[in-house]
């Protein structure tokens, strides 16, 4: 195990959502907290570790957009593109964590610079990637996305989040 | 990664919550749907695989319970029984998904009747550990959990989910 997991490069979570509330910008003083919104689609946590090369975006970007894990109304299985639904992704390095004693411990993630980068190019394909989609522009489809490095303050509703777990 | 994963024996994932309302029975007819709900706490998505044996049951629920996750007031990390916070138990079968192709598949999974009784005595043992820990009980904590096999409709309100895996 852990010779493969040295290996990770990324780690992504995926849970279906009915509607899903994600804190952008947290209240400061008299401002208000900031937040996005979408209704029915896919929401990606993702974590980055040391040593993930960008090159692996597209490939990673083209597996969770394909992958079928959406439930039309016939109850048939397909991918978020397909559905058509939106998309809400949170950066979540906690993913990365490994157990340590009682404690967990983020050795393997990726530094905070290198994170950022890799996180905003995997935020910017994916809206290429819904722009680029017919079916998604006919419908409407979203892509909203957490702040990396804010806590991700999340309410999430579901009709049942089929949780699954993606690495690369 | 194939030969180490092949060796895991189930699959946890933990998320902070501030309230949450799982579905243990879908409505029937004129019956409505029931639920259970947690306040503050932890919300612990399970799965178990081919081979797992219910000796881990005990180290795995040791471990849970006492990682160190759950934010104090004065944004200390103790225990969700240090904290004292509620638990959801949530039985997560796509957890163990793998992906093929454009598909997920579960041939990992341990078996419906396996999965069953290793999901019942997880459950058991989590209450168990809460009721005999003085200040859960005088703090009122309370173990829910949902229905194995049953869709996971689930409502989820958190100030930062803070999502962790942790495997045995």
């Amino acid at each position: 195990m852990a010779e493969g997991s040295r290996m990770l490069q990324a780690r992504a979570l995926l849970q279906q959502c009915l509607h899903a509330r994600l804190q952008i910008r947290p209240a400061d003083g008299d401002a208000a907290a900031q937040w996005v919104e979408v209704q029915r689609g896919l929401v990606i946590y993702v974590c980055f570790f040391k040593g993930a090369d960008k090159e692996l975006l597209p490939k990673m970007v083209n597996t969770l957009l394909n992958v079928k894990l959406s439930e039309t109304e016939n109850g048939k299985q397909v991918s978020i593109l397909d559905l058509p639904g939106n998309i809400l992704i949170i950066p979540q390095a906690t993913l990365g964590g490994r157990l340590k004693g009682r404690n967990m411990q983020y050795h393997s993630n990726s530094g905070k610079e290198e994170g950022f980068e890799l996180y905003s190019q995997f935020v910017t394909l994916c809206e290429k990637e819904v722009a680029a989609n017919s079916k998604c522009a006919k419908a409407g489809v979203v892509v909203k996305h957490g702040t990396y490095g804010n806590r991700q303050v999340l309410k999430l509703d579901t009709n049942g989040p089929y949780t699954h777990l993606i690495e690369f």
